[in-house]
Order: C-alpha cells, then structure tokens, then sequence
C-alpha cells in the first residue's frame, strides 16, 4: 500500500500524477491519494471577495486561518472541484476512483482548534472562530471497506471536529496519519519543489537521503511549507511508516521517479 | 428505503430536512439523499465572473448551458459545499453520511449530450461543447455497499460519462433512477414550493393527488422548473417507486409533513 500526497501549490502536474498513478494500481499496487488545494483555494477565495490570510503559531508554523465563510470555500475547491478532477482523470485511466473529504463516513475525526495563538508583527495574540483541527483518528474500516471492493479512494482535507462540525486539517499531516492507519510501506509527497532542501530555495542542496534521527534537525532548516510536510513525515514515520518520500510533482513521471528513489527519501 | 431529492432553490430549509432525515433514519427507515443546488450554482458563478445561462430545448424543457468551466463551478458549488454542508448537518445529529457524486465509484453513468438542440428567441440553434448528460445506469452496488454498512448516501448531481468526463446532470432525474435502482418504495421531491399547482403560481391550486395516467397530463400544465420534476416522478413510477411525492422544502417538518400525505402525492 502507497499513500500519495498530491500537493495543491502552483505547478503540481495532475495529469501526469494520474498517469503513473493509475499505471501503478493496474499493476496490482494499492494506492490512497490525498490531497490539497491551497494555491487554487486562495485564487478562488480572493475572486469571492475573502482573500486568504495566514498566520504563524508561536511555534512558526503557517497556517491558513479559517473562519466559517473561508471553511466553506475551502471545502468547495478541495472536496467539489480538485477531488472531483482527480477523481475524474483517474475514472478516464480506467481507475474506479472514489472522491470523499474526512466528513464523510467519519473517515477523519479531528479536534477542532477553536482558540489559535498567533504571533503578528512581533505581538503574540488569539485568534478565535478558526475551522480548522488536528485530526486524532481515521476510520480504516471505511478505507479498507473501500479497496476491498475495487476503489481507489482520493481524499480531500476535511474532517470531522468531535462537536460534529466540517474542519480544515494540514493535508500532510492528513496524509501521514492516514498511511499510518493503513500500515502503508510507503508514503510519498509530491510537491513544487524536487526534495527537501538543505538551503532553501538552492535546489543543489536537496538532501538525497535522511534518516529518522536527522529529521528533527530538518524541521530548523525546512522554509515555509515545506515545516509542515516535515512535521507529517515525522508523524508518518512516528507511526510506523517505514518510508517517506519527498518528491518533485511537477515532472513526467513523478510518482516512477519517487518510487525509483528520486528527491529525499526518510527512511 | 425512501429516496429523498433536496432542492436547491431559494428557501428550501436545509436544517429542518436534515433533522427530518435523521428522526426517520434513526427510526430504522434507510434513506438516500439526492440534492440540487442551482441557486448557489447560480450565485457563485455570477460572483466568480461566469454568470449561468439558461437554455430551452424544442420541447420546452430548461437547462443550465454547461460549458467546462461551468462544469467545474458546478462541481465545486454541488459536490463540494452543498454536499458538505449536507453530510455535516446529518452528521451533527448522530447519522453517518457519506457524500458522493456520480463521477465517484461510476455510481452514476451518462450518455453525454455533446450537441444539444435549443430554441432562442424563435431561432433552432445546436450548442456544442456542453458537459450535461442523461443518466443511463446507476450502480446500485456501491449504494448496497454503503447502505448495508451503516452509511447514508448524499448525492451531488454529477455523473460520469462513457468518456470517463464528469457531466451535469439533472438532480430530480438523477433522483428518479435512483430510487427506481434501490427498488424505493418512495421518492420525496422537496423544493420551494408546496406542491404541483394546476395553475403555477397560484397556491390554491395545488394538486393533493395525481393518478399515474394523469402525469402526462401534468407535463403540459407544469411551469418552469417543475417540468423536469413532473418528468422525474414520471421516469420514477416507470422505473416501478410506487410512490413520488412533490412537497414543500421549507417548512418546519418538510418530511414527515410529505410522508403524511402534504404536497402533491402520485401513486
């Protein structure tokens, strides 16, 4: 079992994600994607008038602050429009692809954080109303019920909060309890950028090969998004996740090329 | 098993159907949600640059004039966020929904409508380049599946055409092949409106009972929108549902107000 986080920044290429997708499950291999949506959620969000507005926790993690009107966006663009695409380019790969975000069948429950701690120009403040939540459980049976029967499920970042409401989770983290849950060998995140780099944006400086001990360190170098994505793999592997891939999925064959041990390989 | 189609127009009460659903689902009743969502689709389209058109075939019927890009709004308004925000009402009182569209697991097949004929201004025109289709199978399998394994389904009105493309289709219909599929016993049609009126829009006239011989009839004497439901139940009573009811969306109990007999019943 592989699990694919197909990243939504500017670049991703889905039609060649798709591609090699679909040709690794009709080579017998079981795949879950997940993915995100952030470059087009902003795009579409400013276009309705609620420009997007992130945050960073006292911690120095970004993160997309999500009030109920920016919760609903979110959920459209992710759950109706880029999980339906995906969803749609693997049906046309022969692929029985199945689109659910973590709301349905409980697939993803989560506690909702309803007090944020913000820092903004210096001043540490809170931030209330904020949709979004970390997710604490998946429901396996459901995804496994699912690749029993012939599906390929492809899953948008949403979950359930205990309280019964719709919240925005980290993709990549999504992505990385999920395959824990699955007991997935592999865990790959197809991103805009070919690996993890050592000096970001030097891509000379992608790092070929880490090991479990070096990724802490990793999450004081890592810029940006990319803390986040190292914070999942951690998590991945935390859970017993024996390989955790960074790959460019911008390219060609960009899940072959990961597979083949192309970008940064955690393992 | 009761197939419930939830309207989307203006005014239909998301919160009390939902609540309805629930009281009946928890009762012991299976139900499937169906639902449209052409007021937002049309709200967000016009926000986001691509105001709707409409068009009306040579026998009178109106349809939303689906282009690509209005293909996607449509998945994202209908898949995305009034699927969501479906399943998260349900969820909320204890009911585990699972949103889908057609395009997810093949549930809903459609022979796309590559070139449709209309009539504007007096003048026949063919349009090409549209995304609606007619639904040809539903896979009554993955319904089972989900059914029997404590899932309720709610549907978005896409389908997936025998190219692999997602196409539009018509939610009332979809609803009708839907329940004929499950073998229904029922399908309830809410929507903004208390019932068939012989002479729309004059409330008094609605009609409490209509007799199968007499939905051809209704064809000709049905306004607008209600045309195609007139159509739907018509397909529905064909496909074998005993029983379709046209009730009204917005009450305080717009189910169990339908099940007891309000609104149009056809038997």
């Amino acid at each position: 079992m592989i699990v694919v986080k197909i990243g939504g920044s500017q670049g991703v290429n889905l039609d060649t994600i798709c591609a090699d997708a679909a040709s690794l499950i009709q080579q017998g291999e079981q795949l879950i994607l997940v993915h995100g949506g952030s470059a087009e959620v902003n795009e579409i969000s400013t276009q309705l008038g609620h420009p997007p507005r992130f945050v960073t926790s006292e911690n120095g993690f970004t993160s997309r602050y999500t009030n109920r009107t920016t919760l609903e966006i979110f959920a459209m663009v992710t759950a109706g429009k880029i999980n339906t695409l995906i969803v749609e380019r693997m049906q046309k790969h022969g692929v029985n692809a199945l689109g659910l975000s973590g709301v349905d069948g409980r697939l993803m429950r989560a506690q909702r954080k309803e007090a944020i701690r913000i820092v903004e120009n210096g001043r540490k403040m809170i931030l209330r109303d904020d949709y979004t939540g970390k997710i604490e459980t998946v429901n396996t049976n459901l995804l496994q019920l699912l690749l029993e029967n012939g599906f390929t499920p492809v899953i948008a970042p949403l979950a359930l909060s205990q309280q019964g409401e719709a919240v925005n989770v980290d993709a990549d983290r999504a992505a990385a309890m999920i395959a824990g849950s699955v007991h997935a060998e592999q865990l790959i995140i197809l991103t805009n950028v070919p690996g993890l780099m050592r000096h970001f944006p030097d891509e000379s400086t992608v790092i070929p090969r880490l090991s479990r001990a070096e990724l802490d360190s990793a999450l004081s170098f890592a810029e940006g998004r990319m803390k986040k994505k190292v914070l999942g793999a951690s998590e991945a592997i935390h859970l017993g996740v024996p390989r955790v891939i960074f790959a460019d999925g911008r390219t060609e064959h960009p899940l072959l090329d990961a597979l083949a041990g192309k970008g940064t390989v955690i393992a």
